[in-house]
């Protein structure tokens, strides 16, 4: 009687799939100077792209190749060069769409440039209770030193004013910031953070856990000031040309705004979401990571971890003392158990685990960890240390050993080198930033550019990745040189390299039959270009899944 | 060039539908006693049922009509009934599932009979290191008082034991859950709640607010534990032939459960889902309701509130004492200011707002607020009070003013009437459990079973609903005869009613052309069943959707 019998669970969402399949036809992207590297890294070109209805490359065309006749559309792209879309491994997503939104101190060179932006902003949204805003850094004021409370009256005495700086590792903040937050002279530090102190009092900066001293008072964003936050910064990322990031610490509100705008279908960038911390991960994944969702635009592979803090603020957990305070050697965040603890229990529920560890000593313990969990924890684990900034090289060749994927960030090696330098002094500075010792040592590479940090430039972090010079050129034949890459692996490591770092290289990070079509139009052709015409790369369309989601306007 | 031009942003989902629609051919489940009801109540018969390839009902064949002959697959049901999903309109999903798979007293008839099931228990689950369950009541045990810490010992000795009343608004914990939450001689009962108590000492029931604490230090259900449940308490749902719940009091934890059951395509039951609290319903929805997901199973329709708590351990909130404890009205769990601020902020956003206000000062405080707040929030608000038990005659006018929906279960009329009778006495029986009274004052009914409170058996409160008799047939005449509603009446409330009550009415909740095919197959016809025969009614099989999700084995 009935052709439909009890289903089993997991089969109920295939029924409509048993149902014949209509032959849709295929659309065509022609006339393209197509570019891509293949799955052992090597450049191939072709003039056209065979979609199928679902958004997928089904074939990659050469000149002479007979164009089918049936096509639902084609698109005539009269020679323009067309590339994968280009993924940033390493993101802050929310973050990077916040500090759009928010008054915005990186492109400030002085202290002085400084407080004439925030006043300005303080005039220009009188409504605004609190003033919020980062990215400013006193290495790039010149000052030597951390800003002060005072100095942020003088801009805004009137309204609380908080805000990070570039690597988000610490927050100034003005005096009427200070007192709503009840911090005093007799405020402490909490563990794993520091009050800056002028004398005994507290200067306005607070570093790493010591900025929720403060952070805890700011009013919380609404849902809509998250909704906008996530589309703005999607619209950057697109722009840049990039189709997919590693969301680097993804909060439950972060993941509910993902979700919300998946469900009304305004997910455009594909997200690998990283749940700050395994209670998070655990509240949204439940038993395991997602299964990807809203057409391969969303899951959560694991769990984001934090060894450590960063090197501009000292937060850097160094094997021997810093250069430039010998006193100090910051701090680990977690004890060897407590970071084993929870490594364990998201492998445990096979999330991927991706620790921050930016120090020699805090790179020393997570490879340690992966080292004894390694035997347990079998299977394709891909292991990730985000930033593995400063290596000691002893630990090097332990990368390799379980196929550690250093996750890195080109540009900061050019936009840091001068203060790492001062940091670490010349003693230690073969294992930092050691991209080509990744490589030889048999890790694996996946390249981003931890925005909003940096700007999310996946062309400055490719240039910079096989020059080692910053944009102006400096320093002449690159900082340490020999940890150059080459310029075909810098794009691997920004494509299909950070697409494997998310477990996602079976469904996009090169143009391959079975691949999302994820591709950009590009006004040149970035294999033949100079370090500085790379560069200037201006995308001019982004398309993800086969459809056209962002274009120059 | 390019015929896909730039979409806006919410068109993206609709792209692929712009390609040609394949001619799918419909299904039939045919040969059926097939009988609905109208949009207007009125009772129709078919005999086959033509399905569209995506779930839905194209349209209802009779007899004499001729049968399409392409068709996918064809259903003959030779002859036996078919009826709409049933629809439950207040319930605890994971609630249910939770109380399944642990201790479930609500079949004990005496202190002595629970002890000994408790102690059984305790023997068959040795690895648990709470035993936690719930269903007990006291009033089924003729025992005339709250049972104590003391007599739980004697069931179980050594390890914490933490059972929830029939209708969640009183715990019972043993002397080791009691010294584990560290409550003593010393602890208080915080607002909204009441510490029973032996001459001075904590006696080991805890009322509505106080099970806090004790609850805090209960260990919180693993996500499998959750998923477990959820999967329990569907197959439940839809062995009654339910196939549509309102989840009144969705946490957090609770959503994430339901979304990562659709994610891999486990859900099939449809939930109407409030969110507990404010917060919680803006932390999922963000700026409103969620859109339907997962073809019309889930839904984020607005928030649930509570104004009171339940008779049963005298926390309603009434405008005269207890008959029974001169000294008690129960308590407001909210001031008028704090419950119409929650309702303004969630109307704002257009959240649906639902109510739980058990005595007739509650139901008096919600009235106030909606008549308030009409003049505010306009358009389609469809304000529900859950329970709506004791209404004073003087207020039940306004139900209708607004368009109010009373939420209403007719198993706790039946569970209740003795205890009400003693709670209330004589003088304020007219406005208990007032079915017709709601209807007549022009209000909207919805019926539920509060499950798991109640079994979620829709027959039992279908047959309720027309007689005000319990299973037993016991009062003769029915408890208060003149708040029955009719057959038709209270089916429409278990189905077309309940879905209007959600939002849902275009989409689910009676058998007619556009509507999703959920239906049920069951042994008898329920139109001309009497009382006894349709409480025995069997369900053969579930469909949700167009798919067969249950069928008894």
């Amino acid at each position: 009687m009935l052709t439909i019998a009890g289903l089993p669970l997991l089969m109920m969402p295939v029924v409509l799939c048993l149902l014949p399949i209509p032959a849709f036809a295929d659309a065509l992207v022609d006339n393209v100077n197509g570019i891509t590297l293949d799955k052992d890294g090597r450049v191939i070109h072709f003039t056209g792209l065979l979609l199928t209805p679902d958004g997928k490359v089904s074939k990659l065309m050469k000149s002479g190749d007979k164009r089918p006749e049936k096509l639902d559309w084609r698109a005539d792209m009269k020679g323009r060069v067309l590339l994968p879309g280009m993924i940033d491994a390493h993101g802050h997503v929310t973050e990077l769409g916040f500090r759009a939104l928010e008054l915005d101190l990186s492109d400030t060179h002085s202290l002085a440039e400084a407080q004439a932006a925030i006043a300005a902003y303080a005039k220009a949204n009188p409504e605004r209770k609190w003033l919020l805003g980062g990215g400013w850094n006193q290495e790039s004021w010149g000052l030597g030193r951390f800003p002060t409370a005072a100095e942020l009256d003088m801009a805004v005495p009137d309204r609380p004013v908080w805000l990070s700086r570039a690597d988000g590792h610490a927050s100034w903040g003005n005096t009427a910031a200070l007192t709503a937050a009840g911090v005093t002279v007799r405020s402490v530090s909490p563990p794993g953070g520091r009050i800056e102190k002028t004398g005994t009092r507290p200067s306005g900066v607070f570093v790493d856990a010591a900025q929720a001293l403060v952070q805890k008072v700011v009013p919380a964003p609404l849902a809509k000031d998250r909704n906008a936050a996530f589309l703005k910064a999607q619209s950057i990322l697109l722009g840049y040309g990039v189709t997919a990031v590693a969301d680097m610490g993804t909060s439950l509100d972060d993941w509910m705004t993902y979700r919300r705008m998946g469900d009304v279908g305004a997910l455009r960038v594909r997200i690998m979401s990283y749940g700050m911390g395994v209670d998070t991960a655990v509240q949204i994944g439940g038993t395991g990571p997602t299964p990807w969702l809203y057409n391969d635009r969303l899951r959560l592979n694991g769990v984001k971890l934090y060894a450590d803090g960063a090197l501009g603020s000292r937060g850097a957990w160094l094997k021997q003392p810093y250069a430039d305070a010998p006193g100090q050697s910051g701090a680990g965040f977690m004890s060897d158990d407590v970071i084993r603890n929870l490594m364990s229990r998201a492998a445990m529920d096979n999330f991927q685990i991706a620790v921050h560890a930016i120090g020699d000593r805090a790179n020393a313990q997570v490879l340690d960890a992966i080292d004894e969990m390694s035997d347990t924890y079998k299977g394709d684990r891909r292991w990730r240390i985000e930033h593995a900034q400063i290596v000691d090289p002893v630990d090097l060749p332990r990368l390799g050993k379980h196929g550690v994927i250093a996750s890195m960030q080109p540009t900061h090696e050019t936009s840091d080198r001068v203060m790492a330098e001062a940091r670490l002094g010349p003693a230690r500075l073969a294992g930092a930033y050691a991209w080509n010792s990744v490589l030889k040592n048999g890790g694996q590479l996946a390249f981003g550019s931890d925005f909003p940090v940096e700007r999310p430039d996946p062309w400055a972090g490719w240039a910079a990745a096989f020059t080692r010079q910053g944009a102006d050129g400096q320093p002449f034949g690159g900082w340490r040189p020999e940890e150059r890459v080459t310029r075909e692996q810098a794009w691997w490591a920004f494509t299909g390299g950070a697409a494997y770092a998310g477990f996602a290289e079976d469904k996009f990070g090169r143009l391959a039959p079975g691949q999302r079509a994820d591709f950009i139009v590009v006004d040149r052709d970035p294999t033949l270009a100079s370090p500085t015409e790379l560069r200037a790369t201006r995308v001019e369309e982004t398309w993800v899944g086969g459809e056209k989601v962002w274009e120059r306007k």
